[in-house]
């Protein structure tokens, strides 16, 4: 039995940590970390676990929490991780990060996006960039892992096949997507206001949203090139869900069947892939409430280029569901434990 | 292995019966009955079942169907089980109908409500009320189940201690009802289209909705009296879930630790219905895609009136996870078997 | 040309305001005041307003604004209008309060059900409720009225023409009523963000909410004896809307056309109050952006009761348009001027 | 008093049409034509037109209709207009055609695109594009107006400058489009119900939308060269709105001032097209109920790509409000007559 441990257990990520950690037959939660909420019961910040979690909230010692837990999650805004680690912490508990603390290798790259000082450099090479179905095996291994943020698991599993079979132009491709108003967290601010997000759609961080670079780096290493993209997110009024649109030239002429085949190779065996059949678009419902990724694409003749369609759970393939899945890898569990869960509908 | 077979398989119930019996540890299905869809992959239809279900759409030919399976649902508009229900099936397979057609003793007040005869009256008295938590032992032993609507599966958990208990007047109960969208179907309506629904609440089917001689039936053989009641639906913007608010006067002066005893001596035991604390209101979102009930209350001493609450996802309770407790329990297995499922929030 | 001034603009209350007197051809905006945004430009923080509206917010010097303005809206928290008004001011401006500070004659009860001292309750007598269809003639020559909360408007309105006629048992009266969210303000709190309210229904303030007392004193006065009563208000996923479902006994045998009659016979002429047709229920849909009420109602005679339907557009009829219809009737201009919008639908 | 006839009322482009007419002071409706509903009351199938409209729907006779009125507008599926028209008709009365069926000049292409053959392609030539802002002298003097689609309007609008000025490379140019609800009519389709579109984002159409010849064209004679592109529209969980989300390299280096000055230059005087400040995202909340036009841009040195966003109701500037703008224009009117709405927020 995998000992859990949450730090963040409140936000929205913590709480599906918390859902799917709950129903997992290998692992249990022993520490619901929330700054916010310490000493209160855990259901009552989450009344949907009245009955099924009896614990209260704690904080966030990270220093305690490595005697007690074979494994953190830490569902933290970014910076706090980095702020807490060390060689000692590191050498007791494997740590799951699902901030940006240690996604991004080159750590000036971090500091400019982030606008933050990097606290523990020391150990972002160490880190295993956590995107299961690219780097199962170094996940296996890791005693750190930085769980992919939810626009970027999107996005680059969803180009990831192409960019690495050198099919499209790297430099014309654009990436559109759009999510659920969970991916903005549950803290109090006015844009997030269900009347200022409802009957509305709109585009934010335009040219500057700090998934960008994570995308270029991790799509850069499948293309074998620097990549320079542009990433546009959308608040789209929804709980949960990205849709990711890309674009891009195709390098040479192929065809339906070609591109089939070639993410049939990539992913025809991954359990949580699931590259949809001809004609069929993704579509964000078909996946909620589970780790799906769903993959579809269109080639349009008239200009040359392929038509990418990715969707995820923001909260589960895009956050706790990929850090189960990293946790899975990491203890050497069945790589879909606590994951195989049917998609919600409607 | 017990091989289930559903008769309407790609309405809302029916697809959630697909989802729960999919992750049953225990059944299977056999047969996916689709008179719209017959010969499409049932995956084509709904597309949260892609590499999950591989099967295609049945007809709902019940007397076939009764040789291959134990259990048949019947997830289909009222009058098709009455009409395809006979003796040679039910000696032969089990039967859980989600319609109304068994549900009320009375023919004659089915008759008047439905406004349909009905055509198998000889099997209505044999019937058992599923509602789990009332009729256990009769469930345990019953061929053919009247699986509980919606409305009233909320509806009389929420007031049935009271009533049994004689702590309420029944001649004062009103229930005022609110529903998601799901409860009103799958098919092609203009009242239920999107722009139709989304920002607007409305009551509907006011005194005259199906569901009210359900609930003054079985209320009435709680409180041991005829009970004639309002009951009024209203539709609310969102997918899932039932909330009921019910009002009825107290027969005597009493408190809340009173009345939260009777609920807990009913319920204290319950698997899926959760009584919660003191001022705590029950919220529909904190049940969803989960097979609880969650209940409440409030007395209010200016009025001599106590408001009781109720929450449950409709189309888990209400209908497919019900259908399921029931096959549970007709079957042997541990009736919350497929049924442990934590709530999806957000 | 009416000056008019709002305190507290930036509220969705004023920002209805500011829609509706942007439009009105007989007032015009002299003072937008926003504690919150104290120089900023109001079109940066309600956008819809860029290129209509060039002003900056401004503090909420009542002392001032009274200098420059004919009319002062308040549409502020409880307390702060009665904490700014006093009779130099109003020898100089009317004042539309939207607060409930003036809306209880019994200061007592006001103290008691809204937590906190009444700061000027000299005004209280003064202050006319300005719930037009019924004080039509009191609020032509207020300086100072009390524009009804938007629960009470919806839950008054709908039956005060058979309290007033003694058609139904007051004792027995039950108001469960429905909101959308922009009832609840724009404070920046975790209960209204998008996340916590979309897919959900809860009831809430049950059996204490703050417009209990209001409706109870104006139906107090149409039926001419004491009522206390159940009034149960829910938060409805969706931007705009209230709906009232009311549910009494009928004092005596009655009919459809008897019940219609009455309506007619105070309605019938207003412009803002629509007795809907036989079998026809509200729906808040059909009266979005618009200062209608529409009512229906369905008698039950299975039960001896009737039910009483009514929705509003909260921001609307229920605050900024009601407002409007009082401004108006205060100084001598069309009633529905600037009122005579069209529903929005979808 | 411009006599106006609707055929298609009862649409929601159609329903929208009647509430900016109701509200035109020069203009009135003569006919509510709806095939589905004939004889039927206008305010039974949208009751937002209680005690506003009091006629009943009408067939679709256009020779009858011409003797009625001076302005007929066809809000109706493609083809009927085409197969209506003549040139009797066009002698006695101006059209204003809201379907596809006089926008596109090449009638192959129509033809190609559409799927039907054309009626009465005699008249395309001398049908005017109607968009306003681009061919305002032209729609003045015309007899047949083709209404621009609601997608073609924001896509065109928000790119036409910089095509105009030869500041993009057309060859690159990607329209990303995202739509609510009611831009897919209001027919009773299970994938336009309730629960199907609510909580979910999907593409749809992707390299084959029918739209996209239409903004080839016209954003081709902005550019003065031949233009393919793609143009992905996605369906949104609202009622109303479009956004779109414009990608293209741009030809030489330039800079925000310089950007903003040509759309200043451009859409400057209009009153219906608001160029957002520097770093303000269109949202189409801000343009809810209004014929507003929003538009913003985002320049991206590390790409070289300008992102172009543009928002608007897609039923009011994207359909029934430029109808009326092409109404005003062609009789004289002043352009904004009904359409000086403040945009609906919440």
């Amino acid at each position: 039995m995998v000992k859990a441990g949450i730090i963040g257990a409140t936000g929205y990520a913590g709480g599906e940590l918390v859902r799917l950690l709950t129903a997992h037959r290998e692992a249990e939660i022993v520490w619901y970390g929330s700054r916010s909420y310490i000493d209160k019961k855990y259901a009552d910040v989450y009344r949907n676990m009245f009955r099924i979690v009896d614990a209260d909230c704690m904080d966030d010692n990270m220093e305690e929490l490595s005697e007690q837990a074979d494994v953190i999650f830490t569902a933290t805004p970014q910076g706090l991780c980095a702020s807490l680690v060390n060689e000692d912490i590191l050498s007791k508990v494997k740590i799951i990060d699902l901030s940006a603390d240690f996604r991004i290798k080159d750590v000036s790259v971090y500091e400019q996006w982030y606008g933050i000082r990097h606290q523990s450099p020391q150990f972002i090479q160490e880190a295993v960039y956590g995107l299961c179905e690219v780097n199962r095996e170094e996940v296996k291994k890791a005693r750190l892992v930085a769980n992919p943020g939810c626009y970027t698991t999107c996005s680059i599993l969803t180009a990831y096949p192409l960019a690495k079979e050198g099919l499209i132009d790297m430099e014309t491709l654009i990436i559109d997507a759009k999510s659920g108003v969970s991916g903005a967290g549950r803290g109090a601010k006015v844009p997030n206001l269900y009347c200022e997000v409802n009957e509305s759609i709109k585009a934010y961080g335009v040219a500057s949203h700090r998934h960008t670079p994570e995308i270029e780096e991790q799509l850069g290493y499948a293309a074998g090139e620097k990549v320079v993209l542009n990433f546009t997110p959308h608040l789209v009024p929804m709980n949960r869900g990205i849709l990711v649109t890309e674009y891009a030239k195709l390098k040479r002429e192929t065809d339906y069947e070609e591109v089939k085949a070639i993410y049939d190779r990539y992913y025809g065996e991954e359990t949580f892939i699931r590259v949809l059949e001809k004609g069929v678009c993704p579509e964000t419902r078909w996946v909620e409430g589970s780790n799906y990724v769903d993959i579809g694409f269109q080639i349009d003749p008239r200009t040359g280029r392929i038509i990418l369609m990715g969707a995820i759970d923001n909260l589960v393939k895009g956050a706790a569901g990929q850090a189960v899945q990293n946790m899975n890898l990491m203890f050497g569990l069945k790589e879909s434990e606590g994951l195989e869960i049917v998609p919600l509908f409607p």
